[in-house]
């Protein structure tokens, strides 16, 4: 009666549309039980979600705010067993595409992510005629890490994504990693900014929270500073400033020029240090090595400093008594 | 008639799928039985709504906006008493999960909240054969938090989150406290930034808004600033500056130098003073301990710049006469 | 034959459920009597919105952006005619709470706002036997403001919130103001920022917009800016070079420092000057205050300065012919 | 046998709702009659939509991003020819209120505008007795608009909001202006901000995209920029430094100090144009003339600092040989 | 029965509505069969959507974050199996548009793009009589793009815009350019900003994601960059700064000032370097000329000072001893 089955019939069956796999299914946008609970038939069964992440590119990596922003593509597959056809009695359609919201999806989280994805999700999913469900999604994540500031600038990251499922447990939801992916992030991977990809490995766990055990798959993602124009920008300048309150040692004490240019060539390095407090966050337990380069050449400029006004006053006092002699 | 009732026939009866509970509950997506009112036969029942609060981690605390910015994860537990099966007759089925938007759920409000989370909420929530029902979601709380800065920055500061309903009075919705959530906060609290969590409290009152008596629930955490990065970056180096104001004590009057060395060093903290304008909120009643450190230092280099402006006024006085004598 | 007549009749009629109350109102989620039209059964009458504001906390007040940001919760009644049921019949059942989205609202705006809350409204509203109906929300209103900066930082700051129907005429809907919110928001005011509340008041007129006479509810919220930090951080130090400009009077103009000296004290004057310029908005017609405060001593070094110069000038001149009789 | 029917005739005929009128027209949430197509019989009829735009305040004119941020009202009126009724049959109801998303509206874009409002629109909308529908909504509209920037800060902007349907072509949407708009502008024009509003003028023009020719209706703004705090802030401290540089042609070149103070000087215009970089866009193909001011002080002071080593160095080899002769 | 139904009869078949095609196709809101699944009679054939795009402005070119922002149109066009109708039936109807929800649309993605556009999309879409679909929208993309700032501001740019269906195949849906969009782009291209619009270009290649051969329509943007303010603002003070430096070789060793003056402009170049660490991200395995521009004469300066410094020394030794002997 409904206009589909109408315009079947009078192909005179040699062709098969999509909708004929609905039919068969009872599949329809208000049919709650494609939606409303896990799809499996016998509620001890779990299920396995297979899931796949591509690491597209990293966007940012933020050491004030210990935030790390991927961008990445997600794949995931799981059985929705009270979907299965057979592809012969329509022609050899082996796959559906439908919107996403009409069939039950798992409620994979990623506990570092911080903020949620506000966009729309992916409008369509793919079904397969064996009952697989398979949902891509891309995501610009911002999530927490705890990035280690010591060694700036020439220091690796490691950051980690967790998936897990927000409120199934172990005994409803498993997850497990495609094999593929990491091989495949090396090559699509663009765009790589300050940071240099390095190597990604997963790993499988079962954690415990708020009192249920929840299976996590952790996708952790090494990579490395390119520290290049941060020597030639930063450490360079610095060391130019350096040398040149070294070399202020062979300017006469008696002209009243080696204290103006002492402590100019300071002042430069106090702005190069303001700008530093800009690049670097405060919660360091220990104090970064960057800093300790900085604060050390202001020290060593100081203590130079002090020493030329102490020499001058020593040579004054010597050279006074003569002149008070005349 | 439905699909569900076709296959679970053809299985015997051994096997039970979530959507059988859903049948027996008659819970469907339009019924409105379980979304439009408080899910309680007797409506002088209170609905006990049970929170558990983790901290995961403090993203931010910003002095300036009087902003703090925690990330956490809430666990809410309630009686739906329109909710009860006997887990045997569904082989012991014990929990389903749902879409989040087929229950009613308590309209509870962050109090301290300015920015409503826009992301939508966790898809699932979980029904238990008892008729509890449990949702859990994670936010990013951006909330008022009145920051003491008297003693930056060595402070300790204090944020509450408070919850309470939005519209139901203490005699419909109750709010308590799961009592673990403390204990696990402090094990799985991740990135600490620049703030150490020192402690989280909870504390349960009744308030009274808009002529309605509302059950609170006040989440009191208390943190502590590492400030190692702001005493070498910061404090050290205006320290510094003092010293080398001091050490010019030793430099000869006479000479044009001094003067001109006095002054730079005096604008160098005068751009420190700037820097510390960007960190510091004017909102103080009390003037913060580091503004008299700073004001005070660059007080004191004016005074002894006036008083080397003075003595060498009179230093030239006295030489002048002589001269003049020649 | 629904879910929820079968339990009623179960319990004996002893205990009364919110569902019963609806099922007698007729009120479901589709129909459309309660949402599509205004609710009233007389066109002609008017539906009387009382509005109530309570100032949580003054986020922001942006000088350049000429922005008021505050953050306010907002309790609005009104008579719904089709609601109304005797409380004895329903065990006395006085209110019942529903999801906002079944009850028709009224289309209040506030004519200050430009930027719309994006957030999702509070998920519940609640009505009383009477008929009458209350939403309570909580905004951050991003509002305009005409900030006058004159007298800055001593200024105080006068900013209106208008309330108005966006397409009802004053025949339809009217709004009148609670009387008790001005005096709860002196206590419930947090958080309070660089801004000091001073007081509301709340005023109404109509006000003719597209050809249309609306009802408009005006609150006017007048805040006093603290000003100490600015006297301690800005003011005060200006002050401080000034005197020693005014000091540099005593160095003797022979040496080649009194020169160094001015300069350097005037680049200081130019950086802080350039601080201000972040601060205040370019709008105004008349210059504020503390700019004349500023270039007037920008000035005054300026004056100074070319008057050191010619003195210096006529000295030289002075003792050039004597040195050329040498 | 709905429950409005019941009440209207217990009313005995003597009052009327709204729902009567709803009910008349058949108009329901589902009726797709009403929000499908566009509402003609004839689909040769082109449906005229008659625009009035309100500028309220302009919020922003970015010059770097080339943005222009007004805050607008806007009104569409246009006629839907499945909806008329008698109002003397409905005891002279003449206007019903309606929310928004029941009804057709024309899909008006504006071409300038970069970020969609993501705010809801206006819940509701009117209907009059003769078909006509009038919908108010108020926009923050973020357009790009081409800023020229050659005056600086003396400048007049001229920026266009285009409106056209998205998919109509000027068969079907017309686009008419309300002639009463640029008049009321400028009386409720609020919160100038740093611009001063000039005119508003409307001009209708047919376009041809994607090969559809459509009715464009557009609005061409023109404002001038407030310049005193620019020329006080700015312009005058150049100007100041400016004349320092000159007077220090009267510093005698033996001493060492006037190349110190010159050089000081110019490191001052240095920072300023600094704080122009930030101001001013990179777009331009010809140079804005305050950069033209800037760069060609910055110029003339470093002629006149190679002039003074110039002349120094020339008297100091006239000095030399006498000494050498010593 | 229906509403519409009735008013066309009463016309006598003159009119023809909208509303009565759709009746005919049996195109409701809530029929499946035309937004569940890709409208093809025959699964086998292709879906082949035509993309345009016009681009409309270039918003943004974010060096540091490798972020192009353009605003483009996009027209999308495809056959819909299930519509078609005999234009002479319906009085000459060809087009009728629609809410966009009510079809089926392909999910293409753009693969650069970081962040999906949160406004709604375009309300409203075209069908024909022949069974096109048409869709036109506008997006503001914020996609990444490998910027080479190795001769900025000198620089060319090329950025890819890449289409691809999210999740089908290349045998459900194949991507076409239709020919006249690059001619048009030319011409409609308004507010350019810094950026010069130089080319667009499209090609069309099989890529494979996930074990899924997809097509994808490149559209690859080349633009050049606007200077001219760069080498007034940035690279002219850089040159006059070093012109003073090589001046400096004209001012006497014997006189202090010859340091003083040459620490000074070293300064104001380190200024003008870290203006330079702001524009320039840090992500490049080569280093950009301006670096080098920059470094270089810095490094310059310094070992110009350097020399000085030791030809003072040497000076006064070969002075000290003579004043020795006296």
């Amino acid at each position: 009666m409904t206009c589909s089955e109408l315009h079947v019939s009078a192909d005179g069956g040699r062709l098969c549309s999509y909708q004929d796999v609905l039919n068969y299914l009872n599949l329809t946008k208000s049919n709650e039980l494609f939606f409303m609970t896990r799809p499996v038939k016998d509620y001890q069964q779990p299920t396995v979600v297979s899931v796949e992440l591509l690491l597209y590119a990293i966007l940012d990596v933020i050491e004030i705010a210990q935030t790390f922003v991927p961008y990445v593509w997600i794949d995931m597959r799981w059985q929705n067993q009270y979907i299965r056809w057979d592809p012969d009695d329509f022609c050899g359609i082996e796959t559906v595409s439908l919107p996403t919201d009409v069939l039950w999806k798992p409620d994979l989280t990623i506990e570092e992510m911080t903020e949620k994805d506000k966009a729309p999700p992916s409008p369509h999913l793919i079904i397969h005629s064996d009952g697989l469900v398979r949902v891509q999604n891309d995501h610009m994540l911002v999530s927490t890490c705890r990035i280690q500031i010591h060694k700036f600038p020439f220091d690796h990251q490691t950051c980690n994504l967790s998936f897990k499922s927000v409120v199934h447990s172990v005994k409803e939801i498993q997850l497990v990693h495609s094999p593929c992916s990491s091989k495949t992030s090396d090559m699509t991977m663009r765009s790589q900014y300050e940071w240099l990809f390095v190597s990604m490995t997963v790993t499988n766990k079962t954690v415990d929270m708020f009192d249920l055990k929840q299976d996590m798959l952790i996708y952790t993602i090494t990579m490395k500073r390119q520290s290049l124009l941060y020597i030639v920008n930063f450490l360079l300048p610095i060391l130019f400033l350096l040398s040149l309150d070294i070399a202020s040692f062979f300017i006469s004490e008696r002209e009243g020029e080696k204290l103006g240019f002492k402590v100019t060539v300071l002042l430069a390095v106090t702005v190069m240090q303001l700008l530093l407090n800009e690049i670097l966050p405060s919660s360091s337990d220990q104090i970064p090595l960057i800093v300790v380069y900085c604060i050390g050449i202001f020290g060593l400029m100081m203590l130079s400093l002090l020493e030329t006004i102490l020499v001058m006053y020593l040579m004054e006092k010597d050279d006074g008594p003569p002149e008070g002699k005349d």
